[in-house]
């Protein structure tokens, strides 16, 4: 039993009222990803990241983080996800997760690496973090078929919102889905790091062998970020919603690679930042 | 001149109509932080981070940053700051910050490093995540003799935002405050990272000798993370005040390190998560 929220006594303050009061809070832990691979010596083990993260969908995050940084590229790749180590004493959460990959995959931990340098590369200027980007092998997205009408757009918060079981209790989750033009959804989760629930959604849609998904948009309750403009890129997805605003870079790389960007979609109205052509 | 927002042209749509409006979009680029130091050999420079961050306040991020990570403890640690290396070509920001170190500061960059390896093993546990925080050198803060009235606190979320220049123009900023007991604001910075603009403000109490503030409070625009809540323990801040919502470990380590955790508070309204004998 995976717990994602958490009790806590409060005193609630509301003007000259002052009660203590049960409050769901939202729960935040660490989690350990760690890689099983094949190397030249035999199987081996490395820990590649620690991210502060809401538990539940582990699985699906750890996937989709090495999805996202390009050290797999199929669900073929992976061979097992499990988590392994003690539950944490207080909150019975498992907080480690291990990732074994089949044996023909070819484990570039340098990417990790290499990734932290050409992200060095962006410190000289604006135009080299968009070069960085081509340098971990993302590409302007094709022109393609795929359209999104005004109405599905305007439905999606609503959409996600009823679906965001544990911010109604905490207020305290971002949350992303992945929709079709129909604005069906397909995917969604949520977590107290932004990215972490982009990376549960990319790794629902690989294994369910949903991705490059070129027919797909993704809803994100925040704001959009380079980060995140990064991820769906490498996801091939052609539509990044967000209910607030986006930040110039995100703008800047999804005119370059050709990215729909639509920002603070709220009630009626949204702004197009780029890609309008996918919105009907 | 420092562009902390941008204008790009966007479509705005509001139910059937559609026009191309100027918006104004929160500057994201990144920025390298470069330490100068003595070490066995002579002076030498390392980078020791990149954060994507909006341009301004650059220097007090850098030093805020160092602070947090416990790389110094004195104003009088830091000889020279100041932007190198040539502007991004797009925007005219300088994205490298290099910080000059006094030559009597022992510099361990181990330190940097450790602090991942000891956030590593908060892998196993929520427990040695607090264990964590012991080893990097926080201390429960002392019980002291500063009080927040509730008027105080109810005050903050508007006086904050009548400071949050950037926001007004592009809704895209996190934004941080150091307040003192009276309500008196006495550093504001935005930025689209919220534990940059958390940075900010320490480095520029650092630069004020102020630090540890153990008189004045936080309040952050956004939720309050197990980040945000190291960074203010190191500061030695006894009491954050977020609009949002905490997670679970933030509450935690407010608990375990006697620090003051408002949360939710917008209007006459606040939850007091732990430490209530600081608020009147």
């Amino acid at each position: 039993m995976t717990a994602s929220s958490r009790s806590f006594t409060v005193n609630k303050i509301d003007g000259d009222s002052a009660n203590y009061v049960d409050d769901e809070v939202a729960v935040e832990e660490p989690l350990e990803i760690r890689l099983g691979y094949k190397a030249p010596g035999g199987r081996t083990s490395s820990s590649v990241s620690i991210t502060m993260r809401t538990p539940g969908g582990d699985a699906e995050l750890a996937v989709g983080f090495l999805y996202s940084e390009s050290i797999i590229r199929n669900a073929s790749d992976i061979m097992k996800v499990e988590h392994t180590g003690p539950a944490a004493p207080d909150t019975g959460n498992h907080n480690i997760v291990r990732v074994d990959l089949a044996s023909d995959v070819n484990v570039d931990l340098g990417r990790l690496q290499r990734h932290f340098y050409t992200t060095s590369s962006c410190g000289v200027c604006g135009k080299s973090a968009l070069d960085a980007l081509r340098v971990t092998g993302a590409e302007p997205l094709a022109d393609d078929q795929t359209i999104f009408s005004r109405e599905t757009l305007t439905a999606m918060p609503g959409a996600l919102r009823a679906q965001q079981r544990t911010f109604d209790q905490t207020g305290g989750l971002h949350a992303a889905a992945a929709f079709d033009s129909q604005g069906e959804i397909l995917v969604v989760h949520e977590d107290v790091g932004r990215h972490n629930a982009v990376d549960k959604v990319i790794g629902t849609l690989l294994a369910r062998d949903l991705l490059p998904a070129s027919e797909l948009g993704l809803m994100v309750s925040g704001r959009a970020s380079f980060e995140l403009m990064q991820k769906i890129l490498v996801a091939g997805i052609p539509l990044l919603a967000a209910v607030s605003a986006p930040s110039s870079l995100a703008v800047q790389l999804a005119n370059e690679f050709n990215v729909s960007l639509v920002g603070f979609l709220r009630g009626d109205t949204f702004n197009i930042y780029s890609g309008g052509e996918r919105i009907s």
